[in-house]
């Protein structure tokens, strides 16, 4: 692991002063499939376990263990984290975290109640989300709304550290979980509608002290990234790679926010992330000094970096010069993948744009970048020929361009497809070591887009653009679809339609269930071969977090958060009912109040 | 029917322009198992079915079927109604109602979002909970907390009438469940916390328009009684026989309020409901002229009233000239008890000053008066001895007097069982026509009670006394029973120890069971039999709803709100920590954060 630290060559030292490698904790602990350690269940994002007692066959037997409310309402995204006997959850704004006793009927060990300024709720985007709380040595991180990031003792809840990482403010919030590698905790901040320039930081484990910061856009000072040793698509990035790529100044304002879950290589010794949209979402306010697209790096980028120094390995736009607020925070999922007969090291993204990406993810390769809804219409596909000048990129449909050669402000551009919250938005998908497929839990909806001009005042909305948002084309009329993807071939190998959304997790086990929730409240296991439905229970409200599996005293369980919230429930979440208010979510999935209300709790479920 | 009305004499005309029996309708739909058709299942309020797909042998397999969160925090007392294919459940404040399709997943039919000022909320003195809506000829009505009456069409949800029945801003409120006979909705009011002079008042169904309104104190006109017909332990109740019980016009703050669970009886056309505390809780504010302790009628009360002139048929005070806060207002439970061989017509109440009256229901003949609860000390027993001066009262224990002579005020007095939420508060007990038995979910607690002088402000609190609640004296330590009871014995047949006060409704079935819920959040079966538990599960949060049961398509199924909060939840559910906050409750069920949180939800269960 050293070596490669050393590779990268800058901030190497860092690395020397390590004296601890949490992460030789975090994996240990994540192997151990009795465990879910981690938001995602490993380093790799699989979001895989290896427990097989509840399989295929007696899936539909499953029936509720327990159930705990968070008592808290809106969204709960992200899941619980069981070590050993104890389990840690979180609940919505306010962040409480709780730590359950599992061998003494799940009875409270401690509760930790932040006291965050309310003031936050407004310049959070998509509802009070968090997306969970991570451990290592002895220590819970939390990533609280108002940017505080705290570490708590796990065995007692009693606060060690806590460093601000940003300032709500300026628009500046936190919903990502954090992850922890080595002697580091690793954070992003969200803000891109606020017009805040985003960033990923690494903190020290014992002391919260501030390790790295790799801004998403900016000088290669602030951005991390070597000019000459920093690959997209094979080559070296350059000088300003970011700076030549605004006009003026607006990088300063320029999002690309990081809330993301993020993945972790400890061979490679790099992490991975994606980085969201450039403000505003009005594409003619971006435009470069020659009035036409200019690319706003490193804004929609999956970046690895090397997690001592925070150096750019490899960066890849998914969507240059956003015209549909895209963000390409989406997770990337790590895994090994059969390539001509040769298992090659794969990252796998499924964008908000409607592709899934794989690439070597030790180089930056693309290998696969295939439309995984194909409803998608903004683009016909990627263009794939390492001759072109346009190699990697996207080929645009000029119809569904919002921007319009520069006229595109005040002209409603109609039937995109997807909608800005994209085939999938921050739901991860899960990787099957069993099938060797992606298991995707996706959006199926499309929108009307309208940018108008805005300006920047620091802490207020920097949108301007309305929206309205409507299911997409496939018969019979559907939000989502829950679907396996092979990552090889990039196509579709099963699709399986549902009225809303999919913005729950999916998990997978080696009993071959893929399990999802749905927003109506459905908790579902399918099975892992052709998506055929074993068992569905309706919990207390809809869901948008994710499916976890643990195993305590020999019996399997599987976990899931419901509290109907995010992007996609703000209209229930915030209590809005004009359609294109909650940035044009709340008319797509009115129909959603005809199924759950808010509420936060925690759904366990096992065989009888 | 008619004919009871007549005799009653007063307001016998009112009888006569009723249009429809409502009852008839109500009483048709509760005599079938299948629906849940009243609060309490009956008129009687037995919260007895006669379903019994769930026995004593196949309890223990009971699984979750479905939950529902009703997106409002706070304590959820009551529960749903079942009528065929429809269930109608309603939500702590601002006390949203739904209507849901057990015919299609749960769908949500409609829902009735009430806008209430939240200024309601400091004037309730126990939690914002809502004991539940009632259903009569194709109407829901409502007692909101804002004291408005409101009939929703139940088909459509849509609003048909609203009457105010009371002033929050005087500290009047709603929490009562309705009680619908005939063509009248009955609905009492809270606020003897606050000097409220409490009524129960009647309105008609299809107008809304008010029929008849009895208060708990004042001038014979006012409280409806008949000097020479209205009758108390056999005798007429004489002229101002509650005027001449206040000292000069203290009655007009005297309290009295009416927000238990009501029970009717058809056939002798009376409804049976009691009422609370006289206003304030220190007694020596409230001593006669002479200094002397004063009964304050009918404050404590249990009252028989002709349902369609409101006029009294008879009246026991079961806590004359309380010191205690021993609010009358705890259900009547209607049975045919047998009493040497013949069945006598009786009505059964667990007061909260720890003793278990049976009447007979006709006349208010006292049958019975035993406690239910051993610890209870401030009083030894209840004189029994028809040729006694104090024929009926409580023989008091001068230790627990916290009146003491007229010398109480600031004094504390210590030990006091039970504890000013009683051996029983607002939880309805169940009569098994199995068994023949009462099941009964108990406190056992014990209070410290120091009164001190209060003066009184309209709309402010008008208590006047600082209390502090611990377990009561029974091994190992606990502060609940749920027990069996023999309402002809006046014994307890046995007991079962629960950790917290069980605040939640019990449920009997045919099926030989017993369900209640606990404050930490378990659903429980036990055997009728000897209390064996048979069955139990964690829900999202504590209970304090009360368990129903209702068959669909063939299916039985048990359900209960959890949602912890009421008196005994008022720490959590308020956020308050201070030992002697929430009238005393904070302190005695701190424990209670180490089980649950918040969070408004139901459960049902069924078999596989
Ligand atoms: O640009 C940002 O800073 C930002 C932040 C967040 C967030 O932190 O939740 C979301 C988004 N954008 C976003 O575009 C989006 O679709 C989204 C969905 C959700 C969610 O939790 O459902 N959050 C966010
Ligand atoms: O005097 C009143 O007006 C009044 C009202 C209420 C209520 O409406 O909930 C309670 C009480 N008193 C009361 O004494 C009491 O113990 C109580 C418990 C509860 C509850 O819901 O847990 N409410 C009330």
């Amino acid at each position: 692991m050293r070596k490669s630290a050393f590779a990268y060559g800058l901030l190497a030292t860092a690395a020397f002063s390590a004296p601890v490698w949490a992460n030789d904790d975090v994996a240990k602990l994540s192997a151990d499939p009795n465990n879910w350690a981690q938001q995602s269940g490993d380093y790799a994002g699989t979001r895989y376990s290896a427990l097989d007692q509840i399989n295929t066959e007696n899936v539909g037997q499953l029936k509720v263990a327990w159930t705990f409310s968070t008592g808290v309402l809106r969204g709960h995204e992200g899941g619980p984290l069981v070590i050993g006997d104890t389990m840690y959850l979180h609940s919505a704004f306010p962040n409480i975290v709780f730590a359950l006793n599992l061998a003494d009927e799940q009875k409270i060990i401690w509760k930790y109640t932040p006291k965050q300024d309310p003031s936050v709720i407004p310049v959070m985007c998509c509802d009070t989300v968090n997306r969970g709380v991570q451990y290592a040595e002895g220590k819970i991180f939390l990533h609280q709304a108002d940017t505080a990031l705290v570490a708590l003792d796990a065995k007692t809840g009693k606060e060690l550290w806590k460093v601000i990482d940003g300032d709500p403010k300026k628009g500046e919030t936190g919903t990502g979980a954090p992850l922890v590698t080595k002697d580091k905790v690793i954070i992003g901040i969200s803000g891109a509608e606020f017009g805040v320039r985003c960033h990923l930081t690494a903190y020290d484990i014992n002391s919260g002290k501030k390790v790295w910061r790799a801004y998403s856009m900016g000088p290669d000072s602030d951005i991390l990234v070597d000019p000459e040793k920093t690959l997209s698509l094979g080559k070296p990035v350059g000088k300003d790679s970011s700076l030549k790529t605004w006009n003026g100044d607006q990088w300063k304002i320029g999002g690309g926010s990081t809330w993301g879950y993020m993945a972790f290589d400890p061979e490679l010794n790099l992490i991975y992330y994606g980085t969201g949209n450039p403000s505003t979402w009005n594409p003619a306010q971006r435009a470069g000094p020659d009035g036409k697209p200019i690319d706003q790096k490193w804004s929609m980028t999956m970046f690895a970096r090397d997690v001592d120094t925070g150096v750019a390995k490899w960066a890849y736009q998914m969507t240059p010069f956003d015209e549909w607020d895209y963000d390409g925070i989406n997770e990337p999922i790590l895994a090994e993948l059969d390539f001509d007969g040769t298992k090659r090291k794969t990252a796998t993204h499924f964008d908000r744009n409607g592709f899934g990406y794989t690439w070597d993810r030790a180089t930056g390769e693309l290998l696969v970048a295939e439309k995984y809804d194909l409803a998608t219409n903004w683009a016909s596909g990627i263009d794939m020929d390492k001759s072109s000048k346009d190699y990697g990129r996207p080929i645009r449909v000029a119809k569904y361009s919002t921007f319009k050669d520069g006229k595109g402000a005040d002209v409603n551009t109609k039937g995109i497809c997807p909608a800005a919250l994209g085939s999938k938005d921050q739901q991860p998908a899960s990787y099957s070591k069993l099938t060797g497929l992606f298991y995707v839990p996706t959006n199926h909806v499309c929108m009307d887009y309208e940018p108008f001009k805005v300006s920047y005042t620091a802490g207020q909305p920097y949108v301007g653009a309305t929206l309205s948002m409507f299911p997409g084309p496939d018969e019979p009329k559907r939000m989502g679809n829950f679907i396996a993807w092979d990552g090889t071939k990039g196509k579709i190998v099963w699709s399986k339609p549902e009225q809303f959304s999919v913005w729950s997790g999916a998990l997978t086990t080696a009993g071959g269930v893929a399990f999802y929730g749905t927003l109506e409240g459905y908790f579902k296991a399918v099975d892992q071969k052709d998506g055929k439905e074993l068992f569905k229970f309706k919990t207390p409200s809809g869901i948008i977090g994710n499916a976890m599996t643990y195993s305590h005293g020999g019996k399997q369980y599987v976990g899931i958060f419901s509290g109907v919230g995010g992007w996609a429930g703000i209209g229930l979440a915030a209590g809005l009912t004009n359609p294109t208010d909650g940035l044009g979510a709340v008319g797509g999935y009115a129909g959603l109040s005809e199924y759950t209300n808010l509420g936060g709790s925690l759904t366990v479920f096992a065989l009888p």
